[in-house]
């Protein structure tokens, strides 16, 4: 099967071409090493980062101490950081720039070294999607921020620089641009429909059954039709809700459960692979993220695209926008099913 | 130096972040390692491949026989593929599909395994970029193909699958998302201006000189002012030209002295990177692109990308397009001039 096919929510095709088919195992990106640093993000080594930002602890723990459960912490190299003054735009020639204005933080996700969503407690993961929470809505209180990102990068090959299991959390004055599409695409079928896209999208996965990984009361999780790697899985509520800040504690519950059990899934089907996680939001800040996106409530739907790394990405795809996936989706959700 | 960049062509931002600055080698990924399978594409096994589409020879020599100089093969495993009818749009309930038409074509560079446009002569380089014009020339005759990219992958961690050198040919019946985006930045610069966007931006780099790592008679070698990956550096020709099948024989031989001494600046200063290589340009199936990509000729100009792959790309910025880069395009032009 070589088959184009266009992503339903951004201007963008892919190709799902499974002429050299690869069954699960085939794919040779390896397995976790463990690597035995002098880890900065254990108990113990809380003086090694800088000073907490917000941490869930035991009763009567002093910050910057032993007793946390999810710390949060300023990344020590920052991409971006906070200043005093706004993030003004300059122009060289025929170039602007703008200084780096926001945050870049890191969410250790438990005191435990040797832990990820798949073997962590159920009410250590809602502590840490608890975390994002405020993170959110603590951040998008400066208005100089326009858009919060919070992803995960797993295993040397998917990016993470330390095992420790931790999330980012990049913060920017501007909106990234696939996150701009996203938007532009929900917007646009909005206004011609008049429905959520995501809402629609939903509705069809669950009843095409083809694509669908799991069901729960409030979540599905399914291969997405435009997949633009083997084995991409995303999670989505069936309650519309455009802003992750905005879940209650009960979809926070029932989403623990349903990352858990995916990321299981992933691990065991396809042999502890290196993987990204992410949030994809709307953004609080709508008024200052510009006209254009405000009343996105209606029209856009948080939802975590999932990417495991098992393939050494050409070049030329970064190059051209142009992805080349050789596992279909309807395969992979069969697999991971 | 914390910095946000716009990319003068196209609407996408890149974080510049010399935080964690690091020199040449302290990126980690490693040179090549050399396989020693049997190799499909040496000389002497012309009969593993599938059958030649063209080639250059030496006199007297037989197809699909030794004595070729460089040789294009079809992919044994093409992502895309030519069918007798035309490429159809289907509709699934909300999704998009169209036959994976197109084609896939490996062009094996030398008869020689351990080469590379480094210690390749000057005249085997001439070959290979007429080859590349020759494929361009030869597959735009077909009006269900809207694109063609050739590109090559060098290394494991480039993305190649066989060590001996070789490009790529994929020919698209869509134009790949970035190219798309930057035709429409070229052509909205064109009409608000009335000039080259390229033409502009080289002229402007060769005033500044900071990004300038080479400057010949026709060709300009620059880090591009948006780089989104450390030592990200570009190919231009100062002559305006939109598509490279349209350069001459005169262009080619210049070219082919700027390829090998860029290419060997990159594997000195950057300890034998693996790299992606890309030529970026205009549709010469312009009216079946779509009307709107008519009359690029006065509007695009094409070039060359290469991407030396020194980082672990962190997955976030796949899924969101925001590209952090840690060495900053001024030091990448120094250290490489």
């Amino acid at each position: 099967m070589t088959e184009l096919r266009k992503d339903p929510i951004i201007d963008n095709w892919v190709v799902i071409s499974t002429e050299r088919s690869r069954r699960p195992f085939d794919y040779k990106i390896k397995a976790e090493e463990k690597r035995k640093d002098n880890c900065i993000f254990c108990e113990g080594n809380e003086g090694e980062t800088p000073p907490e930002i917000f941490a869930f602890r035991e009763k009567d723990t002093t910050e910057n101490k032993p007793g946390w459960k999810v710390r949060v912490v300023p990344n020590k190299y920052p991409a971006l950081k906070m200043q005093a003054r706004e993030a003004i735009l300059e122009k060289a020639g025929m170039f602007w720039k703008m200084d780096g204005l926001g945050a870049h933080e890191v969410i250790i996700e438990t005191p435990h070294h040797h832990k990820d969503f798949n073997n962590l407690s159920i009410d250590n993961i809602v502590l840490i999607l608890k975390t994002y929470r405020q993170r959110y809505l603590d951040l998008s209180k400066d208005k100089r921020i326009k858009y919060i990102l919070i992803f995960k990068n797993y295993g040397i090959d998917g990016g993470a620089s330390l095992e420790h299991p931790h999330s980012q959390l990049i913060a920017t004055p501007i909106i990234p641009q696939r996150i701009k599409e996203e938007l532009k695409g929900a917007k646009e079928y909005f206004d011609l429909n008049g429905r959520c896209i995501f809402c629609d999208y939903i509705k069809q996965e669950i009843k095409f059954k083809d694509r669908l990984i799991k069901e729960t009361e409030k979540y599905v999780v399914i291969s997405p039709f435009a997949a633009r790697f083997p084995f991409e899985t995303w999670i989505l509520p069936k309650y519309h809700n455009a802003y992750y800040e905005k879940t209650n504690d009960d979809d926070i519950f029932s989403l623990a459960g349903v990352i858990k059990d995916t990321i299981s899934k992933i691990k065991k089907k396809l042999n502890n692979p290196p993987y990204n996680f992410l949030i994809h939001t709307a953004s609080s800040n709508e008024f200052s993220a510009g006209e254009e996106w405000t009343d996105m409530d209606k029209k856009y739907h948080w939802h975590i695209e999932i990417i495991p790394r098992l393939t050494k990405i050409a070049g030329f795809e970064w190059g051209t926008g142009f992805y080349i996936n050789t596992t279909s989706p309807e395969e992979a959700a069969k697999i991971l099913r």
